[in-house]
Protein backbone atom coordinates (compact mmCIF):
# COMPACT_ATOMS: atom_id res chain seq x y z
CA UNK A 1 0.00 0.00 0.00
CA UNK A 2 1.22 3.64 -0.51
CA UNK A 3 1.21 5.58 2.66
CA UNK A 4 0.40 8.90 0.52
CA UNK A 5 -3.01 8.85 0.14
CA UNK A 6 -4.84 10.14 -3.31
CA UNK A 7 -6.11 13.34 -2.95
CA UNK A 8 -9.84 13.49 -4.47
CA UNK A 9 -11.79 16.24 -5.30
CA UNK A 10 -16.07 15.90 -6.78
CA UNK A 11 -17.09 18.07 -8.78
CA UNK A 12 -20.83 18.51 -8.66
CA UNK A 13 -23.29 17.26 -6.08
CA UNK A 14 -26.27 15.24 -7.81
CA UNK A 15 -27.01 11.86 -7.50
CA UNK A 16 -23.41 10.97 -8.62
CA UNK A 17 -21.80 13.35 -6.64
CA UNK A 18 -22.61 12.13 -3.17
CA UNK A 19 -22.56 8.41 -4.08
CA UNK A 20 -18.88 9.44 -5.26
CA UNK A 21 -18.19 10.97 -1.47
CA UNK A 22 -19.37 7.66 -0.51
CA UNK A 23 -16.87 5.93 -2.24
CA UNK A 24 -13.90 7.76 -1.77
CA UNK A 25 -14.44 7.61 2.09
CA UNK A 26 -15.11 4.15 1.93
CA UNK A 27 -11.55 3.23 -0.23
CA UNK A 28 -8.53 3.32 2.22
CA UNK A 29 -5.83 4.52 -0.19
CA UNK A 30 -8.29 7.79 -0.63
CA UNK A 31 -8.76 11.23 1.01
CA UNK A 32 -11.57 13.29 -0.18
CA UNK A 33 -9.65 17.02 -0.64
CA UNK A 34 -13.51 18.85 -1.06
CA UNK A 35 -16.29 19.02 -3.33
CA UNK A 36 -16.73 21.60 -5.86
CA UNK A 37 -19.56 23.55 -6.43
CA UNK A 38 -21.17 26.16 -8.89
CA UNK A 39 -21.86 27.72 -6.15
CA UNK A 40 -22.21 26.85 -2.23
CA UNK A 41 -25.36 25.75 -0.69
CA UNK A 42 -26.03 23.67 2.93
CA UNK A 43 -25.20 20.05 2.27
CA UNK A 44 -27.49 17.19 4.00
CA UNK A 45 -26.59 16.84 7.81
CA UNK A 46 -24.56 13.39 7.03
CA UNK A 47 -21.86 15.53 4.60
CA UNK A 48 -22.04 18.55 6.29
CA UNK A 49 -18.56 18.26 7.54
CA UNK A 50 -17.50 18.13 4.00
CA UNK A 51 -15.37 21.13 2.36
CA UNK A 52 -17.41 23.00 0.00
CA UNK A 53 -15.55 25.51 -2.36
CA UNK A 54 -16.84 27.40 -6.13
CA UNK A 55 -13.09 27.14 -7.20
CA UNK A 56 -11.10 23.69 -6.77
CA UNK A 57 -7.58 26.13 -6.00
CA UNK A 58 -9.08 26.46 -2.77
CA UNK A 59 -8.54 22.95 -1.83
CA UNK A 60 -5.12 22.84 -1.92
CA UNK A 61 -3.23 20.14 -4.15
CA UNK A 62 -5.71 17.84 -5.86
CA UNK A 63 -4.26 14.58 -7.39
CA UNK A 64 -7.56 14.00 -9.54
CA UNK A 65 -11.15 15.10 -10.04
CA UNK A 66 -14.04 13.07 -9.93
CA UNK A 67 -16.51 14.92 -12.68
CA UNK A 68 -19.88 14.58 -11.14
CA UNK A 69 -21.57 16.99 -13.82
CA UNK A 70 -23.86 16.06 -16.99
CA UNK A 71 -22.39 14.47 -19.85
CA UNK A 72 -23.17 17.61 -22.02
CA UNK A 73 -21.02 19.43 -19.49
CA UNK A 74 -17.87 17.49 -19.63
CA UNK A 75 -16.90 19.41 -22.53
CA UNK A 76 -16.44 21.73 -20.48
CA UNK A 77 -15.89 21.22 -17.22
CA UNK A 78 -12.80 17.74 -18.26
CA UNK A 79 -10.39 20.80 -19.94
CA UNK A 80 -10.30 23.40 -16.87
CA UNK A 81 -9.38 20.69 -14.34
CA UNK A 82 -6.50 18.75 -16.96
CA UNK A 83 -5.11 22.41 -17.55
CA UNK A 84 -4.47 22.22 -13.98
CA UNK A 85 -2.71 19.17 -14.17
CA UNK A 86 -5.07 17.62 -12.23
CA UNK A 87 -6.50 14.11 -13.92
CA UNK A 88 -10.11 13.59 -14.58
CA UNK A 89 -12.50 10.84 -14.07
CA UNK A 90 -15.94 11.88 -16.34
CA UNK A 91 -18.85 9.26 -16.96
CA UNK A 92 -19.65 10.59 -20.07
CA UNK A 93 -22.46 8.43 -21.91
CA UNK A 94 -23.30 9.77 -25.31
CA UNK A 95 -21.78 6.09 -26.70
CA UNK A 96 -21.89 8.33 -30.39
CA UNK A 97 -19.35 10.76 -29.03
CA UNK A 98 -16.58 8.99 -27.35
CA UNK A 99 -14.45 8.42 -29.65
CA UNK A 100 -14.71 12.26 -30.54
CA UNK A 101 -14.41 13.45 -27.06
CA UNK A 102 -11.23 11.01 -26.37
CA UNK A 103 -9.21 12.57 -28.96
CA UNK A 104 -9.98 16.15 -27.85
CA UNK A 105 -9.42 14.99 -23.91
CA UNK A 106 -6.15 13.65 -25.18
CA UNK A 107 -4.82 16.71 -26.22
CA UNK A 108 -5.64 18.75 -23.37
CA UNK A 109 -4.34 16.06 -20.69
CA UNK A 110 -0.86 15.37 -22.95
CA UNK A 111 -0.45 19.48 -23.07
CA UNK A 112 -0.41 18.84 -19.12
CA UNK A 113 1.36 16.26 -18.23
CA UNK A 114 -2.54 14.71 -17.02
CA UNK A 115 -4.33 12.01 -17.63
CA UNK A 116 -8.32 12.32 -18.57
CA UNK A 117 -10.60 8.93 -18.10
CA UNK A 118 -13.41 8.96 -20.09
CA UNK A 119 -16.63 6.90 -20.19
CA UNK A 120 -15.94 5.65 -16.41
CA UNK A 121 -19.15 4.19 -15.38
CA UNK A 122 -21.28 0.75 -16.10
CA UNK A 123 -22.31 2.07 -19.44
CA UNK A 124 -20.23 3.10 -21.16
CA UNK A 125 -17.53 1.44 -18.85
CA UNK A 126 -17.77 -1.94 -17.19
CA UNK A 127 -19.62 -2.83 -20.26
CA UNK A 128 -17.68 -1.69 -22.15
CA UNK A 129 -14.61 -4.19 -20.72
CA UNK A 130 -16.56 -6.86 -20.70
CA UNK A 131 -17.80 -6.64 -24.57
CA UNK A 132 -14.58 -6.05 -25.58
CA UNK A 133 -13.34 -9.53 -24.02
CA UNK A 134 -16.49 -11.48 -25.14
CA UNK A 135 -15.68 -10.11 -29.05
CA UNK A 136 -11.97 -11.36 -27.59
CA UNK A 137 -12.75 -14.53 -26.97
CA UNK A 138 -15.38 -15.36 -29.65
CA UNK A 139 -14.49 -13.09 -32.42
CA UNK A 140 -17.22 -13.42 -34.79
CA UNK A 141 -21.07 -13.37 -33.58
CA UNK A 142 -23.88 -11.16 -32.01
CA UNK A 143 -23.66 -9.47 -28.30
CA UNK A 144 -26.65 -8.46 -27.22
CA UNK A 145 -26.63 -5.20 -24.31
CA UNK A 146 -30.40 -5.74 -22.46
CA UNK A 147 -30.27 -2.54 -19.96
CA UNK A 148 -33.17 -2.62 -16.95
CA UNK A 149 -35.43 -2.76 -15.53
CA UNK A 150 -34.32 0.50 -14.52
CA UNK A 151 -35.02 4.47 -14.95
CA UNK A 152 -33.55 6.16 -17.77
CA UNK A 153 -32.40 9.73 -16.91
CA UNK A 154 -32.28 10.54 -20.40
CA UNK A 155 -35.50 9.69 -21.08
CA UNK A 156 -37.17 11.11 -17.91
CA UNK A 157 -35.59 14.67 -18.82
CA UNK A 158 -36.81 14.33 -22.60
CA UNK A 159 -40.38 13.81 -21.21
CA UNK A 160 -40.39 16.49 -18.83
CA UNK A 161 -39.70 18.67 -21.55
CA UNK A 162 -43.02 17.76 -23.18
CA UNK A 163 -46.40 20.29 -22.94
CA UNK A 164 -48.62 18.60 -20.73
CA UNK A 165 -46.02 16.74 -18.75
CA UNK A 166 -45.34 18.21 -14.81
CA UNK A 167 -43.01 14.97 -14.06
CA UNK A 168 -42.17 12.11 -15.75
CA UNK A 169 -39.68 9.12 -15.48
CA UNK A 170 -39.33 6.91 -17.90
CA UNK A 171 -38.10 2.98 -17.35
CA UNK A 172 -36.33 0.73 -19.51
CA UNK A 173 -37.51 -2.39 -20.06
CA UNK A 174 -35.55 -5.30 -21.80
CA UNK A 175 -37.30 -7.51 -23.85
CA UNK A 176 -34.42 -9.45 -25.36
CA UNK A 177 -31.91 -8.68 -28.47
CA UNK A 178 -31.46 -5.40 -27.31
CA UNK A 179 -34.61 -4.14 -28.08
CA UNK A 180 -36.16 -2.50 -25.43
CA UNK A 181 -40.02 -0.95 -23.99
CA UNK A 182 -40.28 2.30 -22.75
CA UNK A 183 -42.58 2.48 -19.85
CA UNK A 184 -43.56 6.51 -19.32
CA UNK A 185 -45.32 7.16 -16.36
CA UNK A 186 -46.18 11.11 -16.33
CA UNK A 187 -47.92 13.67 -14.01
CA UNK A 188 -50.46 15.94 -16.25
CA UNK A 189 -50.35 19.29 -16.14
CA UNK A 190 -53.99 20.70 -15.63
CA UNK A 191 -55.71 20.74 -18.71
CA UNK A 192 -53.68 18.31 -20.30
CA UNK A 193 -54.92 15.29 -21.07
CA UNK A 194 -53.13 11.31 -21.66
CA UNK A 195 -54.42 11.55 -25.39
CA UNK A 196 -52.45 14.32 -26.06
CA UNK A 197 -49.47 13.98 -23.75
CA UNK A 198 -48.87 10.55 -25.31
CA UNK A 199 -49.41 11.66 -28.72
CA UNK A 200 -46.62 14.05 -28.16
CA UNK A 201 -44.54 11.21 -26.01
CA UNK A 202 -44.80 9.23 -29.28
CA UNK A 203 -43.47 11.82 -31.81
CA UNK A 204 -40.48 12.71 -29.73
CA UNK A 205 -37.27 11.31 -31.11
CA UNK A 206 -36.68 9.85 -27.53
CA UNK A 207 -39.16 7.56 -27.75
CA UNK A 208 -40.51 7.27 -31.45
CA UNK A 209 -38.38 3.88 -32.11
CA UNK A 210 -39.11 2.21 -29.10
CA UNK A 211 -42.20 0.51 -27.71
CA UNK A 212 -43.53 3.32 -25.83
CA UNK A 213 -46.67 3.08 -23.28
CA UNK A 214 -47.47 6.37 -21.20
CA UNK A 215 -49.04 6.09 -17.85
CA UNK A 216 -50.68 8.80 -15.61
CA UNK A 217 -50.02 8.74 -12.26
CA UNK A 218 -50.39 10.83 -9.08
CA UNK A 219 -46.85 11.05 -8.07
CA UNK A 220 -43.65 10.47 -9.50
CA UNK A 221 -41.71 10.84 -6.65
CA UNK A 222 -43.33 7.97 -5.18
CA UNK A 223 -42.37 5.63 -7.95
CA UNK A 224 -38.61 6.26 -7.55
CA UNK A 225 -36.03 3.92 -7.32
CA UNK A 226 -32.15 4.12 -8.74
CA UNK A 227 -32.22 0.32 -9.43
CA UNK A 228 -31.05 -0.94 -12.81
CA UNK A 229 -29.92 -3.84 -14.95
CA UNK A 230 -28.15 -5.15 -17.59
CA UNK A 231 -28.00 -8.40 -19.03
CA UNK A 232 -25.37 -8.91 -21.74
CA UNK A 233 -24.84 -12.18 -24.04
CA UNK A 234 -23.20 -12.95 -26.84
CA UNK A 235 -23.32 -16.22 -28.81
CA UNK A 236 -19.92 -16.54 -31.27
CA UNK A 237 -17.19 -18.58 -32.61
CA UNK A 238 -14.01 -18.83 -31.14
CA UNK A 239 -11.60 -20.20 -33.58
CA UNK A 240 -14.04 -22.54 -36.08
CA UNK A 241 -16.30 -23.57 -33.08
CA UNK A 242 -19.36 -21.94 -33.32
CA UNK A 243 -22.39 -21.82 -30.24
CA UNK A 244 -20.15 -20.47 -27.61
CA UNK A 245 -22.03 -18.68 -25.33
CA UNK A 246 -20.79 -15.82 -22.83
CA UNK A 247 -23.32 -13.70 -20.67
CA UNK A 248 -23.18 -10.69 -18.32
CA UNK A 249 -25.58 -10.38 -15.88
CA UNK A 250 -26.00 -7.06 -13.36
CA UNK A 251 -28.85 -6.51 -10.60
CA UNK A 252 -27.42 -2.86 -9.20
CA UNK A 253 -27.78 0.73 -7.45
CA UNK A 254 -26.83 2.80 -10.75
CA UNK A 255 -25.32 5.69 -8.83
CA UNK A 256 -23.39 4.03 -6.28
CA UNK A 257 -22.33 1.73 -9.03
CA UNK A 258 -21.25 4.62 -11.47
CA UNK A 259 -19.28 6.49 -8.33
CA UNK A 260 -17.74 3.32 -7.33
CA UNK A 261 -16.34 2.68 -11.00
CA UNK A 262 -15.35 6.71 -11.02
CA UNK A 263 -13.37 5.88 -7.81
CA UNK A 264 -12.01 2.99 -9.03
CA UNK A 265 -10.85 4.62 -12.45
CA UNK A 266 -9.35 7.75 -10.44
CA UNK A 267 -7.13 5.31 -8.80
CA UNK A 268 -6.13 4.24 -12.46
CA UNK A 269 -5.36 7.40 -13.77
CA UNK A 270 -2.32 7.54 -11.36
CA UNK A 271 -0.60 5.13 -12.72
CA UNK A 272 -1.06 5.71 -16.47
CA UNK A 273 0.89 7.65 -18.93
CA UNK A 274 -0.49 11.69 -19.62
CA UNK A 275 -3.53 10.96 -22.59
CA UNK A 276 -6.92 10.05 -22.41
CA UNK A 277 -8.67 6.33 -22.07
CA UNK A 278 -11.65 4.46 -22.43
CA UNK A 279 -12.13 1.62 -19.59
CA UNK A 280 -11.17 -1.48 -22.00
CA UNK A 281 -7.90 0.48 -22.67
CA UNK A 282 -7.00 0.38 -18.55
CA UNK A 283 -5.72 -3.33 -17.46
CA UNK A 284 -8.30 -4.03 -15.21
CA UNK A 285 -5.79 -4.81 -12.35
CA UNK A 286 -5.01 -0.75 -12.12
CA UNK A 287 -8.57 -0.61 -11.15
CA UNK A 288 -7.57 -2.06 -8.13
CA UNK A 289 -6.20 -0.70 -5.06
CA UNK A 290 -2.27 -1.51 -3.57
CA UNK A 291 0.17 -3.85 -5.08
CA UNK A 292 -0.07 -6.04 -7.95
CA UNK A 293 1.13 -9.09 -6.88
CA UNK A 294 -1.23 -9.37 -4.31
CA UNK A 295 -4.15 -9.33 -6.43
CA UNK A 296 -2.72 -11.46 -8.92
CA UNK A 297 -2.06 -14.56 -5.99
CA UNK A 298 -5.92 -13.62 -4.92
CA UNK A 299 -7.93 -12.85 -8.47
CA UNK A 300 -6.20 -14.84 -11.48
CA UNK B 1 -5.01 -2.85 -39.95
CA UNK B 2 -1.25 -3.34 -39.96
CA UNK B 3 -0.43 -5.21 -42.97
CA UNK B 4 2.39 -7.31 -41.61
CA UNK B 5 1.09 -10.54 -40.45
CA UNK B 6 1.37 -11.81 -37.21
CA UNK B 7 4.18 -14.82 -37.40
CA UNK B 8 3.09 -17.51 -34.65
CA UNK B 9 4.28 -21.02 -34.24
CA UNK B 10 1.90 -23.52 -32.05
CA UNK B 11 3.80 -25.99 -29.93
CA UNK B 12 2.52 -29.26 -28.98
CA UNK B 13 -0.13 -30.79 -30.93
CA UNK B 14 -3.03 -31.94 -28.62
CA UNK B 15 -6.43 -30.76 -28.14
CA UNK B 16 -5.13 -27.21 -27.44
CA UNK B 17 -2.60 -27.35 -30.12
CA UNK B 18 -4.84 -28.23 -32.80
CA UNK B 19 -7.72 -25.64 -31.96
CA UNK B 20 -4.96 -23.32 -31.76
CA UNK B 21 -4.24 -24.03 -35.60
CA UNK B 22 -7.68 -23.33 -36.23
CA UNK B 23 -7.66 -20.32 -33.91
CA UNK B 24 -4.52 -18.99 -35.93
CA UNK B 25 -6.03 -19.69 -39.52
CA UNK B 26 -9.17 -17.63 -38.39
CA UNK B 27 -7.68 -14.98 -37.24
CA UNK B 28 -6.79 -11.93 -40.52
CA UNK B 29 -4.01 -10.52 -38.86
CA UNK B 30 -1.96 -13.72 -38.19
CA UNK B 31 -0.17 -16.81 -40.28
CA UNK B 32 0.71 -19.69 -39.15
CA UNK B 33 5.18 -20.14 -38.99
CA UNK B 34 4.41 -23.77 -38.34
CA UNK B 35 3.54 -26.92 -35.45
CA UNK B 36 6.59 -27.60 -32.94
CA UNK B 37 6.29 -31.21 -32.11
CA UNK B 38 8.84 -33.06 -30.05
CA UNK B 39 8.68 -35.52 -32.63
CA UNK B 40 6.92 -35.41 -36.40
CA UNK B 41 3.78 -37.58 -36.92
CA UNK B 42 1.51 -37.74 -39.58
CA UNK B 43 -1.03 -35.17 -39.28
CA UNK B 44 -4.81 -35.53 -39.59
CA UNK B 45 -6.09 -34.95 -43.19
CA UNK B 46 -7.26 -31.57 -42.46
CA UNK B 47 -3.78 -30.41 -40.74
CA UNK B 48 -1.33 -32.57 -43.41
CA UNK B 49 -0.39 -29.42 -44.85
CA UNK B 50 0.76 -27.74 -42.05
CA UNK B 51 4.49 -27.31 -41.43
CA UNK B 52 6.25 -29.64 -38.86
CA UNK B 53 9.49 -29.41 -37.08
CA UNK B 54 10.99 -30.33 -33.95
CA UNK B 55 13.02 -27.11 -33.65
CA UNK B 56 11.07 -23.92 -33.66
CA UNK B 57 15.00 -22.15 -35.64
CA UNK B 58 14.01 -24.05 -39.06
CA UNK B 59 10.29 -22.27 -39.26
CA UNK B 60 12.28 -18.40 -40.20
CA UNK B 61 11.19 -15.63 -38.09
CA UNK B 62 8.54 -16.57 -35.39
CA UNK B 63 6.60 -13.55 -33.59
CA UNK B 64 5.26 -15.66 -30.94
CA UNK B 65 5.16 -19.61 -29.84
CA UNK B 66 1.32 -20.62 -28.40
CA UNK B 67 2.29 -23.15 -25.97
CA UNK B 68 -0.53 -25.75 -26.16
CA UNK B 69 1.78 -28.30 -23.46
CA UNK B 70 0.82 -29.23 -20.31
CA UNK B 71 1.36 -26.50 -17.19
CA UNK B 72 4.17 -28.22 -16.02
CA UNK B 73 6.28 -28.31 -19.02
CA UNK B 74 5.94 -24.17 -19.39
CA UNK B 75 8.78 -23.85 -16.65
CA UNK B 76 10.81 -25.58 -18.95
CA UNK B 77 9.11 -24.66 -22.45
CA UNK B 78 8.42 -20.44 -22.01
CA UNK B 79 12.47 -19.89 -21.40
CA UNK B 80 13.40 -21.52 -24.54
CA UNK B 81 11.26 -19.58 -26.68
CA UNK B 82 11.77 -16.50 -24.50
CA UNK B 83 15.77 -16.83 -25.14
CA UNK B 84 15.11 -16.97 -28.47
CA UNK B 85 13.39 -13.22 -28.46
CA UNK B 86 9.97 -14.99 -29.41
CA UNK B 87 6.87 -14.16 -27.23
CA UNK B 88 5.46 -16.73 -25.36
CA UNK B 89 2.11 -17.74 -24.00
CA UNK B 90 0.61 -20.34 -21.92
CA UNK B 91 -2.17 -21.80 -20.20
CA UNK B 92 -0.45 -22.30 -16.98
CA UNK B 93 -3.38 -23.25 -14.80
CA UNK B 94 -2.30 -24.13 -11.30
CA UNK B 95 -3.55 -21.30 -9.60
CA UNK B 96 -1.43 -21.39 -6.80
CA UNK B 97 2.35 -21.11 -8.52
CA UNK B 98 0.76 -18.60 -11.02
CA UNK B 99 2.86 -15.62 -9.09
CA UNK B 100 5.79 -17.11 -8.88
CA UNK B 101 6.12 -18.32 -12.87
CA UNK B 102 5.42 -15.16 -13.33
CA UNK B 103 8.50 -13.56 -11.72
CA UNK B 104 10.73 -16.46 -12.83
CA UNK B 105 9.24 -15.65 -16.60
CA UNK B 106 9.86 -11.72 -16.32
CA UNK B 107 13.05 -12.25 -15.80
CA UNK B 108 13.40 -14.49 -18.81
CA UNK B 109 11.78 -12.06 -21.16
CA UNK B 110 13.15 -9.19 -20.14
CA UNK B 111 16.67 -10.44 -20.42
CA UNK B 112 15.85 -11.13 -23.92
CA UNK B 113 13.80 -8.20 -24.99
CA UNK B 114 10.41 -10.71 -24.94
CA UNK B 115 6.86 -11.22 -23.41
CA UNK B 116 5.49 -13.43 -21.92
CA UNK B 117 1.60 -14.07 -21.17
CA UNK B 118 0.76 -16.78 -18.85
CA UNK B 119 -2.08 -18.15 -17.93
CA UNK B 120 -4.35 -16.52 -21.09
CA UNK B 121 -7.04 -18.88 -20.85
CA UNK B 122 -10.33 -18.62 -19.42
CA UNK B 123 -9.48 -20.11 -16.21
CA UNK B 124 -7.32 -18.48 -14.72
CA UNK B 125 -7.50 -16.06 -17.90
CA UNK B 126 -10.51 -14.31 -19.01
CA UNK B 127 -12.30 -15.54 -16.17
CA UNK B 128 -9.52 -13.77 -13.86
CA UNK B 129 -10.27 -10.59 -15.77
CA UNK B 130 -13.84 -10.71 -14.74
CA UNK B 131 -13.61 -11.87 -11.21
CA UNK B 132 -10.92 -8.32 -11.09
CA UNK B 133 -13.31 -6.08 -12.20
CA UNK B 134 -15.96 -7.46 -10.26
CA UNK B 135 -13.30 -6.35 -7.28
CA UNK B 136 -13.05 -2.81 -8.52
CA UNK B 137 -16.73 -2.38 -8.69
CA UNK B 138 -17.99 -4.11 -5.59
CA UNK B 139 -14.57 -3.68 -3.52
CA UNK B 140 -16.20 -5.14 -0.93
CA UNK B 141 -18.30 -8.98 -0.77
CA UNK B 142 -17.70 -12.58 -2.20
CA UNK B 143 -17.20 -13.81 -5.35
CA UNK B 144 -17.81 -17.36 -5.88
CA UNK B 145 -16.54 -19.21 -9.11
CA UNK B 146 -19.08 -22.17 -9.98
CA UNK B 147 -16.86 -24.59 -12.89
CA UNK B 148 -19.21 -27.24 -15.07
CA UNK B 149 -20.73 -29.08 -15.91
CA UNK B 150 -17.71 -30.19 -17.97
CA UNK B 151 -14.43 -32.46 -17.69
CA UNK B 152 -11.92 -31.69 -15.41
CA UNK B 153 -8.67 -32.87 -17.45
CA UNK B 154 -6.72 -32.81 -13.92
CA UNK B 155 -8.73 -35.20 -12.10
CA UNK B 156 -9.34 -37.40 -15.00
CA UNK B 157 -5.45 -37.92 -15.41
CA UNK B 158 -5.75 -38.99 -11.72
CA UNK B 159 -8.39 -40.90 -11.53
CA UNK B 160 -6.53 -43.11 -14.42
CA UNK B 161 -3.22 -43.33 -12.10
CA UNK B 162 -5.80 -45.11 -9.18
CA UNK B 163 -4.84 -48.95 -8.99
CA UNK B 164 -7.80 -50.64 -10.94
CA UNK B 165 -8.99 -47.82 -13.09
CA UNK B 166 -8.32 -48.55 -17.28
CA UNK B 167 -9.67 -45.11 -17.92
CA UNK B 168 -11.70 -42.38 -16.33
CA UNK B 169 -13.17 -39.28 -16.96
CA UNK B 170 -14.43 -36.67 -13.93
CA UNK B 171 -16.83 -33.82 -14.22
CA UNK B 172 -17.58 -30.95 -12.47
CA UNK B 173 -20.78 -30.39 -11.54
CA UNK B 174 -21.66 -26.99 -9.92
CA UNK B 175 -23.57 -26.44 -6.89
CA UNK B 176 -22.94 -23.36 -6.03
CA UNK B 177 -21.34 -20.73 -3.70
CA UNK B 178 -17.98 -22.89 -4.84
CA UNK B 179 -18.98 -26.22 -3.64
CA UNK B 180 -18.92 -28.91 -6.47
CA UNK B 181 -19.86 -32.50 -6.47
CA UNK B 182 -17.02 -34.91 -8.82
CA UNK B 183 -18.60 -37.33 -10.74
CA UNK B 184 -16.30 -39.94 -11.85
CA UNK B 185 -16.64 -42.35 -14.30
CA UNK B 186 -14.38 -45.48 -14.55
CA UNK B 187 -13.89 -48.25 -16.90
CA UNK B 188 -12.37 -50.92 -14.39
CA UNK B 189 -9.62 -53.48 -14.93
CA UNK B 190 -9.99 -57.10 -14.98
CA UNK B 191 -10.52 -58.39 -11.26
CA UNK B 192 -11.36 -55.20 -9.58
CA UNK B 193 -14.16 -53.82 -8.62
CA UNK B 194 -16.03 -50.93 -8.18
CA UNK B 195 -16.37 -50.96 -4.43
CA UNK B 196 -12.60 -51.20 -3.98
CA UNK B 197 -11.68 -48.90 -6.95
CA UNK B 198 -14.24 -46.27 -4.87
CA UNK B 199 -12.36 -46.50 -1.98
CA UNK B 200 -9.46 -45.93 -3.41
CA UNK B 201 -11.03 -42.89 -5.10
CA UNK B 202 -11.95 -41.21 -1.47
CA UNK B 203 -8.78 -41.41 -0.50
CA UNK B 204 -7.09 -39.98 -3.42
CA UNK B 205 -6.01 -36.06 -2.35
CA UNK B 206 -7.77 -35.00 -5.83
CA UNK B 207 -10.98 -36.21 -4.72
CA UNK B 208 -10.61 -36.45 -1.01
CA UNK B 209 -12.42 -32.69 -0.36
CA UNK B 210 -14.94 -32.97 -2.66
CA UNK B 211 -18.41 -34.87 -3.03
CA UNK B 212 -17.73 -37.50 -5.57
CA UNK B 213 -19.31 -40.34 -6.88
CA UNK B 214 -17.70 -43.22 -8.79
CA UNK B 215 -19.71 -44.99 -11.40
CA UNK B 216 -18.41 -47.72 -13.75
CA UNK B 217 -19.30 -47.87 -17.22
CA UNK B 218 -18.11 -50.02 -20.24
CA UNK B 219 -16.68 -46.99 -22.45
CA UNK B 220 -15.30 -43.67 -21.64
CA UNK B 221 -14.51 -42.60 -24.81
CA UNK B 222 -18.49 -42.95 -25.14
CA UNK B 223 -18.69 -40.03 -22.82
CA UNK B 224 -16.02 -37.16 -23.64
CA UNK B 225 -17.34 -33.81 -24.42
CA UNK B 226 -15.05 -30.73 -24.10
CA UNK B 227 -17.79 -28.78 -23.36
CA UNK B 228 -17.69 -26.87 -20.25
CA UNK B 229 -19.21 -24.00 -17.96
CA UNK B 230 -18.82 -21.63 -15.71
CA UNK B 231 -20.84 -19.15 -13.58
CA UNK B 232 -19.46 -16.70 -11.61
CA UNK B 233 -21.32 -14.61 -9.05
CA UNK B 234 -20.31 -11.50 -6.58
CA UNK B 235 -22.85 -9.76 -4.73
CA UNK B 236 -20.78 -7.04 -2.40
CA UNK B 237 -20.86 -3.17 -2.03
CA UNK B 238 -19.70 -0.13 -4.20
CA UNK B 239 -19.19 3.04 -2.00
CA UNK B 240 -21.18 2.13 0.93
CA UNK B 241 -24.30 0.82 -0.87
CA UNK B 242 -24.62 -3.32 -0.57
CA UNK B 243 -26.56 -5.62 -2.84
CA UNK B 244 -24.87 -5.00 -5.23
CA UNK B 245 -25.30 -8.23 -7.83
CA UNK B 246 -22.84 -9.21 -10.90
CA UNK B 247 -22.58 -11.99 -12.62
CA UNK B 248 -20.91 -13.67 -15.22
CA UNK B 249 -22.13 -17.14 -17.10
CA UNK B 250 -20.47 -19.21 -20.04
CA UNK B 251 -21.08 -22.41 -21.99
CA UNK B 252 -18.28 -23.11 -24.32
CA UNK B 253 -16.33 -25.71 -25.84
CA UNK B 254 -13.02 -25.88 -23.79
CA UNK B 255 -10.26 -26.06 -25.88
CA UNK B 256 -11.77 -23.99 -28.67
CA UNK B 257 -12.26 -20.63 -26.06
CA UNK B 258 -8.65 -21.31 -24.32
CA UNK B 259 -7.10 -21.38 -27.63
CA UNK B 260 -8.67 -18.88 -28.88
CA UNK B 261 -7.99 -16.57 -25.91
CA UNK B 262 -4.43 -17.44 -26.65
CA UNK B 263 -4.33 -16.87 -29.97
CA UNK B 264 -6.00 -12.50 -28.78
CA UNK B 265 -3.28 -12.77 -25.90
CA UNK B 266 -0.48 -13.56 -28.57
CA UNK B 267 -1.58 -10.58 -30.23
CA UNK B 268 -1.36 -8.33 -27.43
CA UNK B 269 1.84 -9.62 -27.06
CA UNK B 270 3.12 -7.59 -29.32
CA UNK B 271 2.34 -4.33 -28.07
CA UNK B 272 3.63 -4.75 -24.32
CA UNK B 273 7.02 -3.75 -23.16
CA UNK B 274 9.22 -6.96 -22.41
CA UNK B 275 7.99 -8.74 -19.41
CA UNK B 276 5.72 -11.16 -18.00
CA UNK B 277 1.87 -10.48 -17.85
CA UNK B 278 -1.47 -12.51 -16.62
CA UNK B 279 -4.73 -11.15 -18.47
CA UNK B 280 -5.49 -8.80 -15.72
CA UNK B 281 -2.43 -6.88 -16.46
CA UNK B 282 -3.68 -6.31 -20.14
CA UNK B 283 -5.89 -3.76 -21.40
CA UNK B 284 -8.77 -5.84 -23.20
CA UNK B 285 -8.65 -3.56 -25.87
CA UNK B 286 -5.15 -4.71 -27.04
CA UNK B 287 -6.36 -8.28 -27.04
CA UNK B 288 -8.41 -6.94 -30.42
CA UNK B 289 -7.09 -7.20 -33.77
CA UNK B 290 -6.30 -3.68 -35.92
CA UNK B 291 -7.17 -0.17 -34.96
CA UNK B 292 -8.09 0.93 -31.32
CA UNK B 293 -9.84 4.01 -32.27
CA UNK B 294 -12.50 2.04 -34.55
CA UNK B 295 -13.30 -0.27 -31.63
CA UNK B 296 -13.57 2.37 -29.30
CA UNK B 297 -16.64 3.59 -31.63
CA UNK B 298 -18.14 -0.06 -31.90
CA UNK B 299 -17.88 -1.36 -28.28
CA UNK B 300 -17.47 1.55 -25.49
Amino acid sequence: MNLKKIRAAVIGFGNIGSYAIDAINEAEDFELAGLVRRSIKPLPERYSHIKQVENIDELGKVDVAILAVPSRSVYEEAPKYLAKGINTIDSFDIHTEIAQLRKQLAKEAKNHQAVAVLSAGWDPGSDSIVRTMMQAIAPKGITYTNFGPGMSMGHSVAAKAIEGVKDALSMTIPLGTSVHRRMLYVELEEGHSLQEVTKRVKADDYFAHDETHVIAVESIDALKDVGHGVHMIRKGVSGSTHNQIIEFDMKINNPALTSQIMVAAARASLRLNPGSYTLPEIPVIDLLPGDRDEWISKLV
